[in-house]
């Protein structure tokens, strides 16, 4: 589905050669921040920086207009006053350029009259030149693998995830979010206005694209609302959807209006609309990173029978009735152990101060050695009742417990479990007191390829969003 | 009101010499541990340890038995087997203990019939003796200005926020929590099956403290309810209440019943009682410790008229969008500013890639210095149709377009401005891929007394909570 996507939109995100327009040595300029970052990254094709100063930028000549480029131009980003944007457009089309990304804002976002006006003859340009825009009022494309990063420079690993932003500013935190948690991504775009390319058409894109296996969106409005949702809802019977829409309040869809242009509908249509496409609504950036990890990690996996399992170290008592609470709120179920298991349980760490229900509160283990709370642990997650573990690790209570030693004992022993199982293993890391360790112990897991999350009710609502999508894919 | 509870209760808070019983030279005991962090945190009292082994721990020695204690016991902290209690209550009664605490537990909520059976006779034993019980199955009391740490050491400031908790480990995570965030604490305590003092006892305590400005209180269930509501409604009178019951779901009373023997009623009606009782109702760690943070910096401040700045560097306008929809599902108002505002930050930042309403981007001040900025957010402060003023700091965008140094230039103004200005200045610092400078600047943004969270949705809860309160005080 969508493959005439994967050809009409390699220009966009495997370009051969990309100019910078708007460059210079004033290292002020924003086209000249393009450049070094598309040199410190790597990028394996032609860099042209265009600018009227000429000079140099690095090792790169800049040249003082798109004619004057030596070679072939595929992209363009464009960082040049609003008032020369249709001039340009005609040097593109000379130039035989496939598709122009404009960082340039002003336009309908900040008059809807006039500035439509000129999207409007910005998109007939681009027709007749068969060229693609992306754009305006956008930070463009983000691509790991063709070494093409935001304007702010830093690239992750390629991986799997793909998104859609209508915001440069949320796509640069998830990107710089998912930098931080191991999110891997096969490509981004934040697309602005969307005059010409709109969400509809990355979304098919990613659809389409091989190396994309689930599919974020952070979305404020769309030109074409028949067009997006009849999207979506192809795309999200092939791939997993998770959609934010940003503006539904009156505080939120006011700004959404002078942030790219776009009129928001009701947050009661939207949502609506979004469960009858399939999507996975989510509600703000940690919602839609934390989901989107959980499904790079996890895939379709499915399954709501939750074992928690808290007190690694001291007090799990209270953090399991908390955790109890947040898994239900969430939709997941947490049924009892099977009697095996909790017989054995209680041969293990004795009865008192002990919960050996589910959640289980494991802290007697700490007066019998770690190997006692590997064995408690390993008998949870063979339970055949249950799914997915879900393993609150407070940092604070562990270290003066089993040291920095035992901290990174008890994480060996997860990454061992996580390849041993076929069962997901969750972890929450409660920020606190200890941070440094904590952020450490953090990095060791994801790299690991275990899920982490900072809080219960963070990881239980990820988990049960990855199951309103398999749900969903069951029964239609 | 409740004066009387504040001599009943001064041998718990402020105790002048401190027995603790289940210690020994071999470190694994909790008696050992709890000698150790007493010692260590500077009790300024005698510490007596006692136990069957002898010898000394530190500079201490270890008496055989609570008779062979040279000097007057005022409180006794008890680690011992379960067994041993009610003998052990026994010796408290000749040597006129005045308040024991039970770190020991396997009690109602192991074994409800004998357990309460055991539990009833230490009560009628202690009333006799004229003696108060704190616990079992709990490590009691936590008091910085009378150097009382809980068991895991660590103790942070004398402070305002009172704190009642039926779970050690939640207890220990909040006073954790609090030490990182720079939330400082009057006194807590942990009370786990409550068989004598309970939750009524403490929260009214807490009210009648003069050092306590704030409550918060972590529950799970209650032996009396209509003691504890008629309680809470009280002293919710007299200052802020924050409750979190724990155990609201079928999975966490389950726990619950486990973890502090305690039967939840259902969660309707809890949170009825709740309301009825003038309490603000939080339902996990963070939202309780980010309400008590505000009420701290702000007291019994009120309003609801939030200004919400973004975009301290690029990309304001997804954030903008987002955070106005986090203020509006919170119940706070987002209104417009007034005209001369708009006016004048018109001609500060240009209007090009800038929302002027409010939410307010003011990432074009990038282009024209921090004076640009300053000013800007000033302006957005001073506006009188404004009560606070919520800003979004991302120092993952803040860092590489301003450096280190003005990173902590902004800082800095916000901390003159929270100076200059009476309205509440509250900072949100998003984690991301920068957690060492984030960390850094949250921590001199807290010390300076601003509330920081890490995320606009966390803020504007705590926000609308605090006026929960406020709001009811006007009206009843």
């Amino acid at each position: 589905m969508f493959e005439e996507k994967l050809k009409e939109l390699e220009p966009v995100f495997y370009p051969g050669s990309i100019a910078v327009v708007g460059a210079s040595a004033n290292s002020r300029k924003a086209g000249t921040a393009w450049v070094w970052t598309l040199m410190s990254a790597g990028f394996p094709g032609p860099i042209y920086p265009v600018g009227f100063s000429g000079g140099r930028i690095g090792d790169l000549e800049v040249y003082p207009s798109l004619k004057h480029v030596p070679g072939d131009i595929d992209y363009v980003i464009v960082a040049i006053p609003r008032q020369s944007v249709l001039e340009f457009l005609d040097d593109c089309v000379t130039r035989q350029v496939k598709a122009v990304q404009f960082f340039t804002a002003g336009f309908s976002e900040m008059d809807a009259h006039r500035g439509r006006d000129v999207e409007e003859k910005m998109v007939e340009k681009a027709r007749q030149g068969n060229m693609r825009i992306v754009g305006p009022n956008c930070i463009g494309v983000y691509c790991p693998e063709r070494r093409i990063p935001f304007i702010m420079g830093t690239l992750g690993d390629s991986g799997s995830v793909g998104f859609v932003s209508q915001s440069g500013g949320i796509a640069g935190k998830l990107a710089t979010v998912g930098l931080a948690r191991h999110i891997n991504f096969s490509k981004g775009v934040s697309f602005g206005n969307g005059i010409d390319l709109d969400a509809s058409d990355f979304l098919q894109y990613l659809a389409a694209d091989p190396k994309t296996r689930v599919i974020g969106a952070y979305l404020e409005g769309t030109r074409d609302g028949a067009r997006l949702f009849r999207t979506m809802k192809e795309v999200a019977r092939v791939k997993p959807l998770v959609v934010w829409k940003g503006g539904r309040t009156e505080a939120g869809a006011q700004a959404a209006a002078s942030h790219t242009g776009s009129l928001a509908s009701s947050a009661a249509i939207w949502s609506a609309a979004l469960g009858q496409a399939g999507a996975i609504e989510v509600y703000n950036l940690e919602e839609l990173a934390d989901t989107l990890l959980l499904f790079q990690q996890l895939g379709q996996w499915q399954g709501v029978r939750a074992a928690i399992i808290g007190g690694l170290a001291d007090g799990g008592g209270g953090m399991s009735v908390s955790a109890g609470d947040a898994c239900m709120d969430s939709g997941l179920e947490v049924p009892p152990l099977s009697i095996d298991t909790r017989k054995e349980l209680g041969a293990l760490l004795g009865e008192v101060g002990s919960i050996l229900h589910n959640p289980v509160d494991v802290s007697q283990a700490q007066f019998r050695g770690l190997e006692t709370l590997f064995r408690s642990i390993e008998l949870v997650a063979n339970d055949t009742a249950i799914d997915v573990v879900l393993i609150q690790e407070d940092v604070d209570i562990v270290l003066p417990i089993y040291s920095q030693k035992g901290l990174e004992d008890i994480n060996d022993f997860f990454i061992g479990l996580r390849n041993r199982q076929s069962k997901p293993i969750v972890v929450v890391l409660p920020p606190g007191s200890a941070e440094p360790e904590r952020l450490q112990a953090e990095q060791r897991l994801l790299k690991a390829s275990i899920p982490v999350f900072c809080s219960m009710d963070r990881a239980a609502r990820a988990v049960s969003n990855l199951n309103r999508y398999s749900h969903r894919q069951r029964f239609t």
